[in-house]
């Protein structure tokens, strides 16, 4: 049987070496005779593991060394609340701009234990677009503004670093593009991001902090989302996902082997602009996104009929092309194109996108 | 290679036809053509896998209807913080019972949240005992008490449900002897565990919860943490780690393979007496647990001549038994006899015993 193309917003393909290697290493791990996920997390072999995890993170995106990398076996989502516990003290605020559905539950969650402020929000466009940073209403007081790099819902993402450096600490949730391309980690004060996109499987999430933001601990924050003590034990406050650390180190070295971060963006970009010149070159497409938001990871399109929608979703699967159906927020369709997606992927869904418009319009 | 014998503490042995099948199906997972890592937690096979679960689950422990079965996807130690935060309304307390490292970690975590009291405690002899239910100061008002039924740092076990009933509602961490004997489910309000022993991979936490427990939830409960939602979602309230459930599933069928709950109870009662019987009846070997506190999963044990422990270690190592150190709180040694120990991983300990015995006494 020939692997499908798995279009779905996370979780998302692997590439098909790292499922292999993952597979004829399942029962023997490093000559170990265990399964990885039978090592005791206390063993020397489960510390090398993650200490090559950190290191690889660190050489693929440049992380300097002031930067602390917490592996946190838990959803990102967490981070919606951990972050605030973690890093307000009391009488201290933060900024949140909110550019599609998942910065809005990460400020409504911060609000819960914290003085926080929506500084932005593009809600009032369907989080179609992504207010300019000139219009953020930021208060130079606050301890950090937090956005959201990429919605996968809208498929909206920041085309840069927003230009409010000098003035705030940046936190960023980067579930959705983490290791899409190249970050310049030094404008950041905390970076997050969920595996189970361009990463490893669910239930594992790599927080980035510098250094001066492991100094406040909240009273209200949980022993196991605790960024002090996580960095102070190396990540083994608890026992960790194991399997999702080791499946994340063979990625980043598939990652490696593909020619490293910049050649993985410069794929992510050609695979991305072929979908949305398709789109913008038909009329029986659309994508009501202005180019400069526009996503990498997550293309979302309508048809110019919404009556064949369900039509192109089953022709679709039919044809190994998966999981393109668009959120129940939004509906319409969505493709989304992780690392993972090879560009064959792209070639059949280019190819089945013209096809179905050749035979419907 | 021929497969070790792992007596850690968890991250623990799986059955090797639970790793066999992992193995055969890590590409395409039930004619999919795709990972179960790859999966949508949103699609028909995903909530198909977790509905099996949760239904092999609630056979093989009769889980009554009035229970829901959480699938939470971080480690058991969040619930420390997340029952007291769903469960204890404004001016509710809650009771706890001190028998080890980690139910007197779950009470320190309490009382950062809630109105929690210690109502027993064996810390004065060093956690080698259970206090009787007799002698606990049991407030008949406290919402819930708390204990963990098997503690893996100095290897004690309740050896049934305490004689507290009636009068209290039970909340139980069975995080490392889930599984491994019948439980009587009616006698508990929240019954919570870990996978990483008896069940899947870390980063999976079974919460096992009445229905009557689920009306409350604190203020301060985080999103990813709130029993409501979870049970309202049927535990999708965020991306699961579903690769954990997938395991949690094998081992389900395998228990049931193995004759079921029954069956692996009397199987672990057997092998841990063998090894109880052989420290008792030598003078080389002691362990200073009283055998009605003697857990089934976790034996802990020294030698006569601690100068020789080390040796015991390397050797027991080359012979292919492994992780047979005490945790550092208490030294010595520990064999952890966890449902996937085969008898011949018992059969050689107790021969590798023997013999070091000979060698040595």
């Amino acid at each position: 049987m020939s692997r499908p193309y798995n279009f779905g917003a996370g979780p998302a393909m692997f590439a098909q070496e790292v499922l292999e290697q993952a597979q004829r290493e399942l029962l023997n791990w490093r000559n170990t005779g265990m399964s990885v996920m039978e090592i005791s997390h206390h063993s020397a072999e489960s510390k090398a593991l993650i200490a090559e995890l950190q290191q690889d993170l660190r050489e693929l995106l440049a992380i300097p060394s002031n930067y602390q990398i917490l592996l946190c076996s838990m959803p990102a989502r967490a981070q919606y609340a951990f972050l605030p516990m973690n890093v307000l003290a009391q009488g201290e605020s933060a900024d949140y701009v909110e550019t599609g559905i998942w910065s809005k539950k990460a400020y409504i969650e911060a609000k819960r234990y914290a003085d926080v402020h929506s500084v932005a929000s593009s809600e009032s466009d369907g989080f179609m677009s992504i207010p300019h940073p000139s219009q953020w209403q930021i208060n130079p007081q606050a301890r950090y503004l937090h956005y959201c790099d990429n919605e996968t819902i809208t498929g909206v993402e920041f085309a840069q670093v927003p230009d409010v450096d000098g003035t705030v600490h940046l936190a960023c949730d980067m579930t959705s593009n983490f290791l899409s391309r190249p970050i310049d980690v030094k404008h950041y004060a905390v970076i997050y991001a969920g595996a189970q996109k361009n990463v490893a499987p669910a239930a594992l999430t790599m927080v980035i902090i510098r250094d001066d933001f492991l100094t406040t601990t909240g009273a209200l924050t949980p022993e196991v989302g605790n960024y002090q003590a996580m960095a102070e034990a190396n990540s083994l406050v608890y026992t960790p996902n194991l399997f999702a650390c080791y499946i994340a180190s063979l990625t980043c070295k598939w990652i490696k082997r593909m020619g490293g971060i910049d050649a993985i963006a410069e794929r992510n970009q050609i695979q991305a602009q072929r979908v949305y010149d398709l789109i913008d070159n038909s009329d029986f497409y659309f994508n009501p996104v202005a180019p400069i938001y526009r996503s990498r990871m997550n293309i979302t399109f309508r048809l110019a009929r919404p009556e064949l929608e369900s039509t192109f979703l089953s022709e679709a699967d039919k044809a190994g092309l998966l999981q393109l159906k668009g959120h129940r927020f939004v509906g319409g369709m969505r493709a989304s194109l992780y690392n993972s997606m090879p560009n064959e992927g792209v070639d059949a869904l280019c190819q089945f996108m013209h096809q179905f418009e050749k035979q419907f319009c």
